[in-house]
């Protein structure tokens, strides 16, 4: 196996298509927006990458066959949009890897013609989020106009942090190559799986594409998380009000 | 030393074997497993492999004389079944030697003209465990089919981890190559070296292979093991109730 | 992109240039002199330097453009005195990329014919330090007697521990190459930025360099890091008081 | 720089010398060996090592003069015996870079054709100890005959956990090549430099060497050892005993 191994699994011609990244990371906003356009579009699978910057691992799936890790690309063909889907395992585990798999996928969005790209992300903020915000960076001054228009807020210097991994080099290396780029990402606690910002993302995306695409498998995911979170806070509740109780026997 | 250095120390002709990978990992069963093998059948070791992959160190052996750590694959040879053995003191401490190392299997693998890849391991649930299972996932469904039989239980997403290192690599790259193999896992805590589950591995094991070995060697290991558990669960509850006794005295 | 990229922005002409060093490191002393020196010396930048040894992220500029992390060389022409500066957002996140980024800057200093290099940094004492003290170590012996001139101490074995990164690698690989270099060491607790000790480091380069350079930027940053520091010194004086009050219910 | 750069200061004529490595480890029992009798045999520096597998790092030497971290070799001729010394700041601190070095040491080994090769260390126990041990592990059985004549203790698997770094390499690569070669380790609790394990390390190896050399700078040492741990004991009794007065308070 090569350091990066691309896998061109079929041919497909597509008309300047739109790339959309979709990794793992902060609260797998990302990632659920990316697989949930896979899924709701029926897209199909184009390309396998498998890299030794990804985790040693297999999955295990559902009939008990494995399959490596890897990153992979579907396409998407309609009448006016096309589409080019980048969603993965694991994004790369080593420094060098990150900027390696990102040139490797600008190498694929420019043997298409890819005429624009957005990478999608969460924004962890450190507490739980009420109202959902959807915020943006990009490569390019019309991107952000654009954006603009669909509710994306740009603020200054926000994330403070920067943006980390393939949601940010791929707009940084992507400039350099004159490739169009802009990273939409969805406010979130960051530490849970968070498919209710996941939703925000996916309606500016929509919104942003000229798109319209079935958003119940969110939603439910959503209304199941936020069990969760109700559970989570009625434990923490619990312990508080145990700890102080203990508290009281000592004093 | 090159980054990966294979030594054959002896040419053998082997048809068609089966090749058993035993590393160290979860419980270390698949360890247990394939040395115990090497011992009772009395297998011929025929390569050495050495790398930088591995950690820069020597044992020290009975007689005071040290050796590099090291990978091992041994041959045994009889009238119906051949096999290539793969053991050793360590997995790769990096990424990408993970991936090379396995490569190497691999490439000894086909030159032996390998039929099929046996890759054991534990699969450790974080709670002690009564009765023994063995589980398993392959890159084939014929082995799949084949191992059902002997008690292997395949499950939806089981381990949901997935399988990390070599005994999930050699399937995920061996399916690359169309080299048939299956992964066998003893379900174990993962907290301590566990004869007990590598004995269950080992039957499933020699059952698949139609092969007959003295298990003694491992029940006396387990038998030990148990009295280890045992004493650690008496000082436990020792421990335990002496920090009862403490919080009456504070209260 | 290559391990390091050296994308140069403009071809300028400079008489043996001085160049100076401040890339982040303890209490950012360096960092916070060279960016005050740009900018007060309103210096342009003819170089941009990337590379996979930096982490991998890009960083939203004001107007929620983004660019890729780098470090950066500026020039800047006087009658008597040419200046390269190098500054940047990080330094390497991997051992070798430290050498090898030093390496890169050594070879732009040779091209442009360096007389001599003056790194930037902080020395961490572990405590708060009262009246500003300026170190220094160099790789030539003259540059030791020309910096004692302006008050930089020169003391056996310190810092203890040597210099590390890029601040004292210029100054080892440097000498191989014949290239004087010199380190000057503001003293710091190493805890919090320190504007302080970046004034006493800059007066020191002002002095050395003949130049003359408006301070006042970096004055108010001090009187403001100084009322954080006040306040932190104030919480830390609060949650000690309660600390005790705590104890006395126990006991 | 490349990835190890040999730089020889010196070509000398040796007579099949015995080479002797003390790079720090445990206890830094090595390092002190080595550089003792570099000291006191006033042995001539040929070589210096650098490496980029090496920290980033500039020590400051007593005139505020910076060297790069490096590993140096020594030459030492008399008229029965010629040795190479091996001492450094540091060992390298990349798996990958342990390997690489180890072979640098033994090219240079190989190329003054080398009689045999003692690597010295420490061998931490995790308690103080009382009776000075020294014990030994080699890669030929006619070093183990010998050394055991200098009270050199060989025992079953111990070092259990093996020879880590250089010492231990240097005896498992120099096997690949032919090299006698065998480690000498003094017993020591691993939690501080020991220059009283050191003493008996030097006194086994200058009696295999048919060596004299002056001990008592080690002695010194090792005395103010003694008093920072008598003073060490002292503060654990106080802050025990308060700790215990504090729990009468609350009980």
């Amino acid at each position: 196996m090569k350091e990066i191994e691309v896998h061109e699994l079929k041919e497909v011609k597509l008309r300047s298509p739109v790339m959309i990244e979709g990794l793992p990371g902060v609260g797998n906003v990302g990632k659920l927006v990316a697989e949930h356009l896979v899924r709701e579009l029926n897209a199909e699978k184009i390309i396998d990458i498998y890299s030794y910057h990804l985790p040693p691992q297999v999955f295990v799936e559902k009939n008990g066959l494995v399959r490596l890790v890897r990153n992979e690309i579907y396409a998407w063909r309609s009448d006016g949009l096309d589409l080019l889907i980048l969603v993965g395992d694991y994004q790369s585990v080593t420094n060098e890897g990150h900027y390696k798999l990102a040139e490797t996928f600008l190498d694929i969005a420019e043997k298409y013609g890819v005429s624009k790209l957005f990478t999608l992300g969460g924004y962890g903020v450190g507490h739980f989020v009420d109202k959902q915000r959807v915020i943006g960076a990009a490569n390019d001054e019309s991107l952000i106009e654009e954006l603009k228009k669909y509710g994306v807020e740009f603020r200054e210097e926000e994330p403070g942090g920067g943006i980390i991994g393939a949601a940010g080099l791929l707009l940084g290396l992507g400039k350099m190559r004159g490739i169009k780029a802009a990273c939409i990402m969805g406010v979130t606690s960051g530490y849970l799986v968070d498919p209710k910002s996941a939703q925000a993302v996916l309606k500016v995306l929509c919104d942003a594409l000229g798109l319209q695409v079935d958003m119940r498998a969110l939603e439910e995911r959503a209304r199941e998380m936020e069990r969760v979170i109700e559970r989570l806070k009625e434990i923490e509740r619990a312990q508080s009000a145990e700890l102080s109780e203990e508290l009281e026997y000592i004093r």
